[in-house]
């Protein structure tokens, strides 16, 4: 009987993941670089580089199924792992989503369009596939993006030189790929779950705000018209089955309005799918443990309408959050630091009514109301 | 700032409480006699006797606060935890508590109705209270019963001599007392909370059925009408105001007809109270810690209708389990024995009609209709 669940990566996405299996009587043990990495504190933290194979391979011993909370994971780290245990995602997924070039390439050929894109080698690739696409662009790194990090706006020609002295130096290394920058309403993302047995599953569409290249709120269910949800939906299903996915994912998009172009795919569970352990009827972390284990997957239905806030540098006074109705505490146990994902919170209410409402007083309550304004304007709309 | 919250028991309420308080930010440390305690799997586990002195006072240095997921710990070993940090439940609570003849006295000191009662001290002491109170009636040890153990049932006088003869031994040490038989149509429960500020809040009545003194499912909320429920949370909150009681707690009732009449008290989170982890819009874990750090309660709402059913012995196999739809499985991690509390499930549905199929789906699917049965019932004669 498959019981013990090894994670690479002990942050807050492994903490949530032992935090909804320990209830299916699993057993979790985590390997991670960071000693004190917040999962550590519910399950037995060893501390290894991505790279210490002996290490990895002693991990491995000591669990019955490896996943992972964090898509930069060495791909032969997870190698070194699936020699020996069950491993999900495969490495063919983590390969891809590794790889924006590879990424968008693989959107193109299964028919989910995205924005343009060209690789980069040199300077006079930057300078092609700039006449090519059009400017405004932006130049990428191919591999270890994250969270808006590695990348660089051009508004114009007058800012070539000033891309390549950003990224140039990376193009040898990690690659680079200049994307066409399409004006955008909103983003979206389709956060979905495929199980060992194939059985496919995807949460409402959820609608994302972000501030500075970082996830500021999700609002779920988004609005969205049933055709372009099912469009998504469809979308995240052929990408799922051509990678023989399993665990949970996220697909993000871009509405430009008449259509959805797919910006990249996030193989694991996700900050925006983060809504479902309070708005859903089977949250991501779940769902991803059925997943792996081969195990039939939860029902993925929202309750009704949920809207999760990130708490970024610092999480609020809990007596202060909880006072306001309806809204559900996640403090990831971490220390302070600018910048650093150290908790969210959830506000569910049964009417969008009772949402905006909740935003408002969590926005007042806790210093907070340019994060919940956007969310409570779309509400107001709808 | 409080953080950090040492648990008096390690079992599985103290399990489900970490798993509740961990996303507020709290860490947990646990002390317990058994090495293997079921929440040291997520918290770190002192093993020690209740009697350790030196321990206890070790432990208390370690932690801001202190609770109990046990209501047989000794009252001398919170005092040991209360001389050092705050202790909730207090003391008067958890005496009360521990002794039947104190605690229906002051049920009815409290206008709260209970069966008939007599303190026995002796054999002489028995056939007295017999002739007061009339048979069938129920001997009982005063103090360390738990589920039903150190209890004997007189038919008539017939028995008087077995019963003696079951619990005689017992009286000089935890004292004896002979409770009317009073029958009753079902056995409901409130489960309530009441936080260091005063503030209280109870969950909807649950009804629940026992099977040789162990419960074995709960439906919430029961279909009681509303004067008779206002009448059962009135009397829980008299009895917590009374006791400055801080936590959650459970008073169990039964139903005669015209009339409620308690049962007894237990003054920590509570079996009955478990399907409040989904079926409620916070959870009598979640509100217990609260209680005991001075946090605003949340919502004591049901989400909707939810049944409970208790695993005994072994846990059925999770695959199994989640593919009845709206089945949310609790291994509590445990080795199997038999009559061992090792697991619950909690099945939620919009309505009773839906949640009379997911509970026959379940009984199939786990070999459980017999569980079921009078849940499925009292459902379909609502």
């Amino acid at each position: 009987m498959t019981r013990r669940v090894g994670i690479l990566g002990g942050g807050q996405l492994a903490r949530m993941m032992a935090l909804a299996g320990l209830p299916l009587g699993l057993r979790f043990s985590l390997l991670d670089p960071a000693p004190d990495a917040c999962a550590g504190q519910l399950a037995p933290l060893r501390k290894a580089d991505w790279n210490d194979t002996q290490a990895l391979a002693a991990f491995a011993e000591s669990i019955d199924i490896a996943t992972f909370d964090f898509e930069n994971v060495p791909a032969a780290s997870l190698d070194v792992l699936a020699a020996r245990v069950p491993a999900w995602p495969g490495r063919d997924a983590l390969a891809t989503a590794q790889d924006r070039l590879v990424e968008k390439t693989r959107f193109n050929a299964l028919g989910i369009p995205t924005p343009g894109f060209m690789a980069v080698d040199d300077r006079a690739g930057l300078d092609a596939a700039a006449r090519a696409l059009g400017l405004p662009a932006i130049l990428k790194t191919r591999r270890l993006g994250y969270d808006g990090k590695g990348q660089f706006r051009l508004r114009g020609e007058a800012d070539l030189d000033a891309a390549w002295a950003a990224l140039g130096e990376q193009a040898p290394r990690v690659g680079l790929i200049l994307e066409a920058f399409v004006p955008f309403r909103r983003e979206l993302s389709v956060v979905a779950v495929r199980s060992r047995t194939g059985e496919f599953a995807a949460w409402p569409i959820t609608e994302n705000w972000h501030v500075e290249g970082v996830l500021s709120a999700s609002l779920a269910p988004a609005d969205v018209p049933e055709p372009l949800a099912r469009e998504a939906i469809g979308h995240a299903r052929r990408l799922a089955d051509s990678l023989d996915y399993v665990g949970v994912f996220a697909l993000e998009l871009f509405d430009a309005g008449d259509r959805l172009l797919a910006n990249e795919m996030a193989p694991r569970v996700h900050n925006s799918g983060h809504w479902t352990i309070e708005g859903a009827r089977t949250s991501q972390f779940e769902n991803h443990l059925r997943a792996i284990l081969g195990w039939p997957l939860g029902d993925t239905g929202a309750r009704a309408v949920s809207c999760m806030l990130n708490f970024l540098g610092e999480v609020p006074e809990a007596a202060a959050a909880l006072a306001v109705p309806g809204l559900h505490l996640h403090d990831y146990g971490k220390a302070p630091r600018a910048g650093r994902k150290v908790g969210h919170a959830t506000l569910c209410a049964d009417t969008a009514e009772e949402l905006v409402q909740g935003l408002e007083r969590a926005g007042q309550a806790l210093g907070r109301m340019a994060q919940v304004a956007p969310v409570v304007e779309k509400l107001r709309s709808c």
